[in-house]
């Protein structure tokens, strides 16, 4: 997470500030339910929660503290201790450091998502908009980088939204796995807090129970988290790499937007760069990335060890403001995408009838001839349209083998383009319900 | 995926035998959707059925087709075509490789699913048994590799039950993200096949229809799917860290199982080593880094490029074989695991007394002390305990800033190990339903 | 490592056969040493040697002995007792299994390593061959896909000879780091064997004596090594996205050889895919993956676990493999790519004149402009280029502002095509030693 | 890299101000090579080294320009000319971009990696000297976290120096990778820029001229450079789990130190915890995985594009502060050490006499006994000292098949620990180079 690549609304929720006022509101909740408990006194509760309230939590101050006490979540009960005064003595009571901390961390995770969430609806909306409006956009379309058959750009935009629609049932799916609270006490067995103040701060804190926690809530969760942010950006590289490659001088089917003032090199005035898509490329394999000291942070040693923590401190933020920056990116990218049609009709026709030439197999075969002698013919005359620039129907049409085979009208009718768009709208009832 | 690491009914799910019987299969299928839309001669379909049952596919044979046609699918249809004669030219009408090689890819990843789904079962079935034959065996719980307070062995396998449950609800997620079929034919217009062919493969192999292909089933799904192994993975990494901790000679809590006629050492006779639980901690790694290349098969080049393939050949077996084999064997780790309560209790009170120091500072701030003074009270206490080998009940009866705030009596009731456990019927209920 | 993607030779280095021999030739070695030593009888170790000369060990034999003793080398030890008799209790005297399976390990590494450079030398060759070639043949350099400025294919070639060069050395300083041996016995004392036996086995089989083992030979050597093999495949990966790029239909300046018979899809007979390079970026993906767990092989538990050993098998072969076939094949599909000059000056010259923006903008601050605003005149008459087809120098000529600073002789003098590869001797001299 | 885990020295190197501060010595130092050259006034370069040594660049002002241009390079050289005047137009003659970026970024690299060296330096000084200081204190050696047989602390230390000496030789072969410089202009060509002028700005930013560039300097050459620190920072995690390993309560042979003040838990006032190791722990894991995105950019596209540069701004900073840091906190763990020999003797012997079964097992085989026999014999008598707490030489000298083949003066010879350290000064002979 570097400013560069940071969205203020993502970078607020890992501010130092934000992170003090979930604890300080953990603890508190606590107090509710220990007070309803009768472990502390209902005032205590009651003035813990008003003197924190109004406190301006320090977080210098803490840090200082923190530097004697080697321990951040002491640190921050002796700053709150300042604030609320005799009555402090009631926090925390049974409870443990990663209480707080892994409930803080998942609240923390849960608002990262929710921000991810709209982001990728916005992407979504972005995506179907597009599609409609080249729904019929006849391109071609590419296997290897070669000419393969056409399609329309509507579809590959179909393909992108279907894609994008997966990622946000995932990363609903990763948002339950950690949206998970833990108030069990050292090593987990609420010797000495009760299971009900645990009940009490997930309801409050919009998160369920954790089953059963050690001292930490167990970091598989978290793991599946990174992982599916990962997956996400998978898919954010390969819509990249698609504009990237439409963009290239020698298709230029698409291209980034290209703002009045910007400019493309400092050494060539001509240069238009889809540097967008490029830094997206980029983004995608740092968030890709993260996803392995997560998975490594799962076989913590017996109820704990504090390995995960440094890993954590570091991806919570990295991985979130960074996807968040992404998807936003990726939507302005789709949004003003500049489409030249013409150019993809230009492209198309690069090798004159040459997408056709599996019509022309298929209708050899059902003429009676073998696959293998159908390839044969098709593929001898597709290789002079290659090599030589012919054009694939004349070629044909020479071909006496093929001709035996087929009539002319037949042939003709083969290098129809409507042919290859016909079922567009099943496409698109499919991925959006409607076509 | 090595022999020693392998399982033959995984295996056979890769070997090139299945392969090629499922792509029979698809093609089959098709051919009778083709039939009935009146595509191709119902006849031709039935040919098809027999000649193909009947037939045994020659792998070398169809290698040594390959070597001319450098394409695989291609080479296995020109041997088909052997075995059911003219009529093979009705095979694979409006379809592309991919339709095939994905479509069966999917089936055997289903099919491995399936079987892991059954290994994770019988790993559920072990850790619950176990865990219930040692809710009440009371063992220190651990921190950072240092004794914190009492629980139990019990809720140490529930952790992992619970841990486990999850990754069988990640796995059949999983499942569902693969389960897809697609008959689209060259990039994915269904320009030259009918989409209800799709439906009618996809309901025969026991898969869905792909709501949008291109020439690919979209590569999220298996980034996703191998993703999710290598969480599965890093859960067997933590259970067999565990285990090896608790079988280091200083611990020796539990050992797994050693047989008659075994060797620990060619060089030193005495040794009884946690190898198997080393040899999954190794596993674990390689499964986990298969979620890398298949992350970045995502971004395939337009509407498809052919690098995921050498991917997929080889990360499809070595994933899924290796982790049913450790899903296996950690199931026999768990079953025969020997465990040694006598020794939990005495590794529990290597430092006299000294797990209770929680509740002694949580006595003295009900007391009035404040937190900072009670933490600073049992610290000193504690610390006499950690260096001299001191016993915690005796110091602190002796500390009279201690006494002055807490009876002898309620000092001696808070060394209750009892305390410690009475909520472990709460996390089994939580976790199996029942306690 | 999957045949598909397997060279015999390297298959070879990794068989249980050759394991076992090179088991054995430690074994006899050390016992040459300890005989020397006067340890055991001279006799003895003659007796070994040609018992185990003459030997062929059964491989099935010793995994049955090991299904007993769960312990690979005493199980090779009982079976090598079986064909050398009495004496075989002088054999792994003082050793420990770790002294035979990682100095086999390494052995094996090494004679992988020395085939790995031979792959490279004969893609330096091709490389440097082709780039000679294609020294003066002008195409148009990319920058973000986007036409930047020429350069010349033999510039390209020679890049990737630079790189490939340093890959070398890499591989070479690799080699040395896994080129040691060690025969310290149990836990890395010597207690049992003296340092002068580990001095001769390092001798006879081509290695250096470790300087300080545990049990084990260190990780971070291996780590060292897969990651430099990660690195080498990311080279790969990065020609064969060039040529992948090359061979996209809109570009077609180069093409992978296409073999007569081969046939490049199952529907669309027209097509000719650049296969082999799509095959090792995937390929690459797999090499780079092995660099992770190999760095977590590194820290092992005390002198030793086990846990590195799963990871070894799998990777070694895989690894070593893998990037044997790929070297191989990509330098066959340089010695054979099919490169078109005259399709390169094409592209070239898509956009008229476009290329030499640069040069205009240099002229025109040396002329007194401004940097700002000669960037923007030269920008204003590129884009008319981009967007409508124009011809750069007749843009430029009719544009006052241009034209008041630099005179039409001096403007047109810009448009020299040999001006941007009168440095091509310095690149070539540098890299290759001569031009 | 986030400040809790950074060091100023290291974080100022990646600083705004350091960056553009080299960006201008790079543009300086070449317009004196160009003025050497007459290409521009000599009277040119020098009021451009005076005014922008003169000058405090705005970081803000330059993040204005580059929101309107969105280049970042064109920005600062707005920016620059705003100093410098009229003759600002001499400045980036030639050049492009990427000249600047990338000779930028291995400037960096190379200070960071001298800040590194001097880290190792510290590193290898602390374990020097506690290893010689701990030379004779024998301890358990440990092979699956079993008790294996007796080494000393002083070799373990020995271990870890062999291994960071190892780590040195390799960061100096990785800043060797990256001390290079490009200056060849827009795709590396030199068209516009002699390559006199690489020559001079290498040599004055102490670098070396990169042979070939293309518009960058090639990836392989960083990739190279993150793997390297990922292979470091794992030697960083296996020393921590040591350290962690031997602290553990029921180990205790060494501990991190525990200052006054210092708080173990919020919860558990008896807690000292490995905390410093634990946390090595978690950031070796964030080293390493930066290795991956390092190896994902070296397959740039054509001539370059820019998506590594995301990727660099992250993980430049990220990658070498969190190294930098990691590096002096092991220091500080190793320099402060606690360690504990009379508890190593303690635990060297919980199992009495056990680790001496080696020796009683080639006693046998030299005395005449199968290999197989002599194994036999002393396990059976080495499990029940296991399993039953008993003295293993009272088992042996009560066992009748040993005592038939050895005399108890000769058993009793078997169980001396001196034995296993009598060749600890050949190891630091060959590791330090003095015993």
């Amino acid at each position: 997470m570097i400013p560069r690549y940071s969205r203020p609304e993502m970078v607020a929720i890992w501010s130092q500030e934000t992170k003090f006022r979930i604890w300080f509101e953990i603890e508190a909740h606590a107090c509710d339910a220990l007070a309803d408990l009768g472990v502390i006194p209902k005032d205590a509760a009651k003035t813990i929660w008003e003197k924190g309230n109004a406190a301006t939590f320090d977080v210098a101050r803490i840090d200082e503290i923190e530097r004697e006490t080697k321990h951040d979540v002491i640190a921050f009960l002796t700053h709150l201790a300042e604030f609320v005064g005799p009555d402090s003595r009631f926090i925390h009571q049974g409870m443990t450091s990663s209480d707080v901390l892994d409930t803080c961390f998942n609240v923390q995770l849960v608002r990262a998502t929710d921000l991810m969430l709209a982001d990728i609806d916005a992407l979504l909306a972005a995506l179907k908009h597009r599609a409609f409006e080249h729904k019929d956009t006849v391109t071609i379309g590419r296997s290897h980088g070669i000419h393969a058959e056409p399609t329309t750009f509507g579809v590959k935009l179909a393909l992108a939204y279907a894609e994008f629609d997966r990622c946000r049932a995932r990363l609903v799916a990763a948002r339950e796995e950690v949206a998970t609270c833990a108030i069990s006490g050292a090593v987990g067995t609420f010797a000495n807090i009760d299971p009900r103040v645990e009940e009490h701060v997930a309801k409050a804190m919009g998160l369920k129970p954790e089953p059963v926690s050690t001292q930490v809530i167990p970091r598989d969760r978290h793991a599946m988290y990174f992982a599916t942010l990962g997956v996400i950006a998978s898919c954010i590289e390969r819509v990249s790499i698609e504009v990237r490659h439409l963009q290239r001088t020698e298709v230029l089917e698409a291209e980034e937007y290209f703002a009045p003032g910007q400019k493309g090199s400092s050494a060539m005035p001509h240069k238009r760069n889809p540097i967008l898509t490029e830094n997206l490329t980029g983004l995608a394999r740092m968030v890709r990335s993260y996803a392995l000291p997560a998975m490594e942070n799962v076989a913590l040693w017996h109820e704990r060890d504090i390995s995960h923590s440094s890993v954590e401190r570091m991806i919570g933020p990295d991985a979130t403001v960074t996807l968040d920056f992404a998807l936003a990116r990726l939507t302005n990218v789709i949004d003003k995408l500049l489409v030249y049609p013409e150019r993809m009709d230009r492209n198309l026709n690069q090798f004159k009838g040459l997408v056709h030439s599996q019509r022309v197999l298929l209708a050899l075969t059902q003429a009676g001839v073998s696959r293998e002698d159908a390839y044969r013919l098709v593929q001898r005359n597709a290789m002079r349209v290659w090599e030589h620039g012919a054009d694939f129907l004349t070629e044909l049409l020479g071909d006496r083998e093929v001709t035996d085979a087929l009539g002319e009208a037949e042939i003709r009718e083969k290098f129809d383009l409507g042919y290859h768009t016909k079922h567009v709208d099943t496409i698109f009832s499919r991925v959006f319900g409607t076509a």
